[in-house]
């Protein structure tokens, strides 16, 4: 619940996607006898409100509202990209409490659910909550799941378990928070594109074959009940657009929480997830690509790898005389893994403190009792001792693991390395660099830069951005200007499929090393002996 | 089902409401990953079709079948007036039969329904017919049906009245023309103002009461789902707008079907049937009002008054010598009645053979055996006698009938004078006068001329122009840029109440006479033995 706080950036304009406004309409007279409908949709017209679609099946009881009401009426309006829609019309005028106007936002990520409420009239976040993806048990890696939504009945048990964990959490949170789902009139939504054609009942089937074609990239505006969201019927649904399976709405909201799109200058946004998909761009021009330089990244893949949770060992730091490690573990606990962040730094450290060689190699001649030279995984370094771990073992890292996780560090330069060029883009050029996800939050740019993972940059051009999905999605609630920002960004991205070609291969091997073959691309990193004037 | 066939005018575009589009969408590839749903919605915007609409709940199963047909699609869309909805999608290429886009229009009167279906890309009406409406067992008069619908359960009750004689008229009609009910993509309704209400379930109570307001005036569009309909569920249903509680979507289907809005000469619309409305105007304005002339001119009130059918005697000629009658009798039938265009006849007839004085009492002093003194009813005229009639009892008209018919005629007269004299337009400068419903079809406009019911005019300026209401609605299925016209004309139209004052009662009293007590007013009409130079 903590990790996804986040503030709203000051260049938000206060444009909530849903508004409420209560009027009092003219009394109709002998010489002016427009219908009581067509009085209030002039009313709202002159408000600014223009023009105003409503939902035929609700045109009887919105019409009572308006006698019941006596020509005093609260209306809530959704706004849709092209006109209003009457979402609620109540009789008389409400203003304040109890009558809110809340919305909620959804990061549909593939292992969890980030859900962020606010209050559209006080532009402030009222409650938010992350949790585990429901498809996990069905499948713990997307593929697999896309595969089961061959059918047709796993596809739509797959959605319902969705609705149902929207339903359960929107409950949750409301009981916990004291809010009324009746007030939730806007839901925004971001994940990656499976997870999105999961959400909706879309068959995701061919995302995963070549040619990669999602059933839709562009979706409509649902209402609640389209989906059976225990919100007012009408309650709008905005989901972000896709622009291919690989690149889906949550980077999409990416770009916008950013603000990429709307700055002058060049920036780069890296999230980094199953894979690292990475935005270059500014207000004039956005490319994209992803590659699958995610899962060590992640902590997933190594051998003690884990994710950055309670027992998470996210900071490490290795004395250069003694060569004995100090780390922080998440949550204060005995450690139980090693997080994304936790290997970055612990590589970074070893190389440092010349454990490690420039190939990735453990350095057996070292006098250290940590360094073990071990038949099966090869030669280790003991982070933590038996006694210290949770579960009593040691809790090692290997030759092996190392040489895993330098290719995903390996793959993340590249990607940097080929999408700049693609575009003439030296590194020097880039003004802000956002590393998005809880591993933006956690990662320390300067070990990062000093394993060769991302480019040799002053320190204040990295900037960790937390969740930016889940940022752009809740975003969008208070900022409706961003529904038309979706669009434009989704017309003018560019999208560059990573082939693996020869020089991308000889990219790949160089930034195989620590840092990198080319020395010269890492001027601030010294090898262990080495002087400032080298 | 005879008297509503009517064809096409020649100006009517062939823009028809709901298209078929069958299309190849080109293969996607790894340079083209485009979505389905979106390489789909670029087609058609290559077509001509853009913005495409579409339902949420609907999207998985038209994407499936972008698949299931192999890219190879046919879609049916139908213009909202801002957007092209995707109403159906169907997998494979389909052109002609079996496959059909067809659409229905309805004329929803208070008596009765009629029923047109077209076919909308042969551009043909398919039938018609006519069904007496379900809620007149309720109530004949459309007052008690308003107050009946102030409990909510009896305003259901009537909605649904109308929604099952719909669908059972579609389920007779597709049976007896050899059509499927899944072909009907399209419903366009015109009515009056009240049964509009009725049929989209609003509150109608307002309608009767100072200052007359109705619940809507401008619908939105409307699913067949939305309102029960057993078509299928997104077939659009667009509804004829009203511009008040007296002047509903039936005479905007009216002026539209005449095609006043788009004439250059000024033509005068008479839509005489519980009330007479009458609109004045051309492409540049139009003018309109609504006042109580109709119930004798239809053939009610009167005590041997009937509606235009089998039965109804419908024309009558007076022998000058003899003052016997000839007549003829609608379906070959014993008379039961007389029908408006009968009662017009046989007054103007024996105002010519003088059995009539310009006061509309009959002449006593005249020696024929039809003309009877009986006490309780006043004078008679024998039309037919016993013998020859259906119920074996004489058909005579009295002085006190006439004494009735004579108000709804001057009634008549009034509001035309008073309607072109408010815009400074006089009778000689109206170059078409439309006289719709069944009573248009069947008046002889110099009988009515006669009796100083209509402005003395060249005859050629008459035409009867039938249920406009009806064609207008089908004309909208056709031609789907008068969707636009229809909320010009609610735009620019003005709506004159006719207040009673001194002016309209003087005016009023002088057409009480036969044919005026102004002669000069009507100087192709003579009185019995007048020279026509006098």
């Amino acid at each position: 619940m903590s990790c996804t706080s986040f503030s709203f950036p000051s260049w938000l304009q206060n444009l909530p996607l849903v508004e409420a406004v209560a009027l009092e309409l003219p009394p109709p007279h002998l010489n002016d006898n427009t219908a009581d409908w067509d009085r209030f949709v002039q009313a709202l017209a002159g408000r600014g409100f223009s023009p105003i679609h409503v939902e035929p099946a609700f045109l009887g009881s919105f019409t009572q509202a308006i006698r019941r009401g006596e020509l005093a009426v609260t209306a809530v309006l959704g706004w849709r990209g092209t006109a209003w829609e009457m979402l609620e019309l109540l009789p008389g005028l409400h203003r304040g409490q109890p009558f809110r106007v809340l919305g909620a936002s959804v990061d549909v990520g593939t292992t969890s659910l980030v859900f962020t409420v606010v209050d559209m009239v006080e532009g402030r976040i009222l409650a938010e909550t992350a949790v585990q993806n429901p498809q996990v048990p069905l499948g713990e890696d997307i593929l697999t799941r896309i595969l089961l939504a061959r059918r047709e009945t796993e596809r739509s048990r797959l959605q319902h378990l969705l609705i149902e964990v929207f339903n359960d959490t929107f409950e949750d949170l409301s009981r916990r928070h004291g809010f009324s789902l009746q007030s939730l009139f806007a839901l925004t939504v971001a994940g990656n594109t499976t997870m999105t054609h999961f959400l909706l009942g879309l068959d995701p089937t061919h995302i995963c074959r070549e040619p990669y074609i999602p059933a839709v990239n562009r979706f409509p505006v649902y209402h609640a009940r389209d989906l059976d969201l225990a919100l007012p019927p009408l309650a709008l649904v905005h989901v972000f657009p896709n622009v291919g399976s690989y690149f889906g709405g949550d980077l999409i909201a990416g770009i916008v929480a950013a603000g990429m799109h709307r700055s002058k200058d060049i920036c780069l946004l890296v999230d980094v997830g199953t894979n690292a998909e990475v935005v270059l761009g500014n207000r004039e021009w956005l490319i994209a690509c992803a590659g699958a330089a995610g899962p060590a990244l992640e902590g997933g893949v190594v051998e003690r790898g884990m994710m950055a949770a309670p027992g998470a060992i996210d900071r490490v730091r290795i004395d250069l005389d003694t060569l004995e490690p100090t780390y922080h573990v998440i949550g204060g606990e005995r450690p139980k893994g090693l997080c994304g962040s936790g290997l970055i730094d612990l590589v970074a450290e070893m190389f440092a403190a010349g454990i490690l060689t420039p190939q990735g190699k453990i350095d057996t001649s070292l006098p250290s009792p940590r360094i073990l030279l071990n038949g099966a995984d090869g030669t280790l370094y003991v982070v933590t001792s038996a006694d210290e771990t949770a579960d009593g073992l040691d809790l090692c890292i290997s030759d092996i693991d190392i040489g895993i996780f330098l290719k995903s560090k390996a793959a993340m330069y590249t990607i940097l390395s080929v999408i700049t060029r693609k575009v003439g883009v030296s590194f020097e050029e880039l003004q802000r660099i956002c590393i998005a996800g809880t591993f933006g939050n956690h990662i320390d740019a300067a070990m990062a830069v000093r394993i060769g993972m991302i480019p040799d940059l002053p320190l204040e051009v990295y900037e960790g951005v937390g969740n930016t999905a889940g940022q752009g999605a809740a975003m969008l609630l208070l900022d409706r200007s961003l529904l038309r920002d979706m669009g434009e960004i989704c017309d003018r991205i560019t999208y560059v499929e990573l082939n693996v070609n020869m020089e991308l291969m000889n990219e790949f091997r160089g930034a195989l090393f620590l840092p990198h073959t080319d020395r010269r691309l890492f001027p601030s990193v010294r090898l262990r002996g080495e002087t400032a004037t080298s």
